[in-house]
């Protein structure tokens, strides 16, 4: 294994002013209108979801993958950062210019390119938002199975990017399982096509899988080809209330074996519930700790025995209270609940610390025990939620950034926090990704070896480091 | 992109004999049971499927990562080749010596090292045979669902290595989709691990699906954690004959956007039905020129349902038979018309080619159309059938190696079906592999760059090009 790592492969230092070298021909590329340099433009990319600001020297508005290459060949060669970028709705600061350069916005390639059902699969430039994508397919009775809680603003490039996911990932899986093929860029302005339009193939390295999650350290992707999946006509939704994390834990497990075709398993903690008690007009038992919200979907003649089966097998765990399940409209007051919680969260603290773990199904009460544990002891208080069928919480921190001395208590809670979900078997980010967030603990959970392995692996890709510098990997 | 290639990435040349001095420490990693030398051991390594032969020099029969580790190490110090096999039921030549050296034997590395049913998930050593370990489930009524025709023999390492599927595909995916994480070892004899034990994770490049399907060219994995599924508890197979394989496949294209659970989607072409009435007792209409087995698989509340709504969506297609959907004992004959065809290939021609190729679902009749005019052109029989819901198709070109005539005609007319599997959108291999039969003419698929990509990505694991050389690359 190559064991030297080239020292541009992270660069420590900010990048120098662009030239007028550089612009001159950048306008060879691209159209004026597509390049955006003055500081109030600039300001609009300096932002994603993790609320760190980061500002980029220009913004190329890119249309097509010709112009993308051009681009990138050029950064290559003058050795200036690229960093792609779909809607910056991303949690780990993925999508910013942390050492500046040029952030690529693929919001203008934003074409639905082809609709084969018969396949049942689309090819989309990576600009195409998530939800247009779904509404566009629901004529076809078919759909893409990612949805993150973003999918009305996120693009399907920073899908591929991160890998996304959201509650349907409990039965369909992540951004990986739903992804044929892909044409990217490489650093030096190569065009690659990986995989293809079967669900089928195993010719050559999974180059597709390499792309998808590797948050735009690799590679530009300028196309991709989906795989889709018939949509279920009916869903029913329950909303379950248990006196403790262990005996709703123990409910999920089994769900999960049964083979019921469950579309979303969703957990709120106690701490989640005395938020709903507060803020919201939800009647929740005072005894209740733990909420499920148990979504099945299918068809019509199916969906209510399916619903039943969930609720006999939910008795077996003696709930203090079950909802009968419904349909549609009342659905959406039930899903209220879940989503009402991150306003709920953003009102209380606008900078809360918002972590991603995962841990396996069994471990998860033991996870939530050791959070309070943690909260108790920096007397920060920690609200947790999310997709329990993957063992997937979202770990609310509350804190004051001008609280100094909880300030100083943040970094040593968060290192307990990741060292908790790793004794348990977890990983420190389920769906969100590294990015600059989480790029200091990742040794922790994949080890010294892999890293050193995968920067090769980068430098392959990015011999000169131009490509989403300061990423993903520490300086090992 | 790093466009230089090591000239010891594929070996041109043999491996020279083995040395004394390599032996000498070989003895010092493994007992002496555990090495293979004279020639009538070696020769049970020197076969797989393909019918080719290549003699090792030695087999090694690993019994943990460390002696794994070991050789590994010997290997890359002295350039000697090392070649990992499981059961040696590939197609592709992936487990042979081709160049000499050393066989790595997992057969004795077959533990279940753990069942956690609760997370769904089992640890398994790579010698684990697959049909071994769908019986250790059966009691926790879960299973691992790839599924390939050599179940009964060939090991989940074997599985891992070359992405192995089967019917199952159609519903489950293919290898790549239900494992979880991966100890493996490099060239160097470094251990390391990917993935781990949840059903989401983000955390640094995918290298869990770099691994599978490298065919034993970049590690040998160790130990391998697969995702788990329910198993469903009943099933319905139905046998419809077409008078045309485009009817045939607008049926199949119209099955996959349902949404029903069909767990197999067989097709068998109008040579594979003139077979069946020649050789067994089965009656299938003479105006029959298309066969679909449709099978699905659910609960048994619902399973008659879903067999009723499968012959409904049939019967729109007009088929010239649709025999009633049939359980257990009875469906096993129907599956037996499909089994049977590989025996009879076999004694009709014992040195068949069978190519392994993928097209999406809506070219199949193209396929078989272009297939079909081939086998006139060069006067080679072709038999095809498959996996049709994946567009999967198991060509089989019945040749005489004797017949120098014929033979000649073999090399163009693979060149011919090659391209116009391409033509159609599709890959070269849907569940075989590259190994040394298809590596000739990956580049029209893959191109040249991603071609020289993916070698780069080799020798970041394998400088010395030890690992299953002169597999899946050409020389470009």
């Amino acid at each position: 294994m190559n064991q030297t790592l080239p020292n541009n492969n992270t660069p420590q230092k900010f990048c120098s002013p662009i030239s007028s070298v550089f612009l001159d021909r950048l306008v060879k590329i691209l159209a004026s209108s597509q390049i955006l340099l003055n500081k109030a433009q600039l300001e609009a990319y300096a932002w994603d979801n993790t609320g760190v600001r980061a500002m980029p020297q220009c913004v190329v508005l890119a249309e097509n993958s010709e112009q993308v290459a051009g681009v990138l060949r050029l950064c290559n060669e003058t050795g200036v950062p690229i960093v792609p970028r779909g809607a910056g709705t991303g949690n780990v600061g993925g999508a910013l210019a942390s050492f500046g350069g040029v952030v690529l916005s693929t919001q203008r390639m934003n074409k639905i390119v082809e609709i084969a059902s018969d396949d049942r699969l689309v090819v989309v430039e990576p600009g195409v938002v998530n939800g247009d994508l779904q509404s566009a397919l629901n004529s076809y009775g078919l759909f893409w199975p990612p949805d993150p809680s973003s999918s009305k603003s996120c693009t399907i490039g920073g899908n591929i990017a991160m890998c996304s996911a959201g509650p349907g990932a409990v039965r369909y899986g992540v951004t990986r399982d739903w992804v044929l093929g892909l044409q990217a860029v490489l650093a030096d302005g190569t065009i690659i096509n990986t995989g293809g339009r079967t669900s089928k193939g195993v010719v050559g390295y999974d180059m597709t899988r390499l792309l998808i999650g590797s948050e735009g350290t690799l590679a530009v992707v300028t196309q991709a080809t989906l795989k889709l999946a018939p949509k279920p006509t009916a869903r029913r939704l329950s909303r379950v209330v248990f006196s403790s994390v262990a005996q709703a834990t123990k409910a999920v497990a089994k769900l999960m074996t049964t083979g019921l075709p469950l579309s979303a398993i969703e957990f709120l903690d106690g701490a989640s519930l005395n938020l709903l008690r507060q803020e919201s007009d939800l009647t929740i038992p005072t005894a209740g700790n733990a909420m499920l919200l148990l979504e099945v979907a299918g068809g019509d003649d199916e969906i209510d025995n399916y619903a039943n089966e969930v609720g006999k097998c939910i008795e077996t765990f003696s709930p203090l209270e079950q909802t009968p399940p419904v349909a549609h409209e009342e659905a959406q007051e039930v899903w209220a609940a879940r989503y009402a919680l991150s306003p709920i969260l953003k009102k209380l603290a606008p900078k809360r610390i918002n972590e991603d773990v995962v841990v396996p199904v069994s471990q998860l009460s033991l996870l939530i025990e050791g959070l309070e544990e943690i909260a108790l002891d920096v007397n920060i208080p920690i609200v947790n939620f999310g997709h329990a069928g993957n063992g997937n919480i979202h770990v609310n921190l509350l804190v004051d950034p001008n609280d100094s001395v909880i300030m100083e208590k943040v970094k040593p809670a968060l290192a307990r926090i990741f060292k908790l979900v790793l004794k348990l078997d977890g990983s420190l980010s389920g769906e969100h990704g590294v990015g600059t967030q989480k790029r200091d603990y990742i040794e922790w959970e994949v080890g010294r070896e892999s890293i050193l392995l995968q920067r090769s692996i980068k430098t392959v890709f990015d011999p000169k480091g131009i490509m989403n510098p300061g990423k993903i990997f520490p300086n090992v």
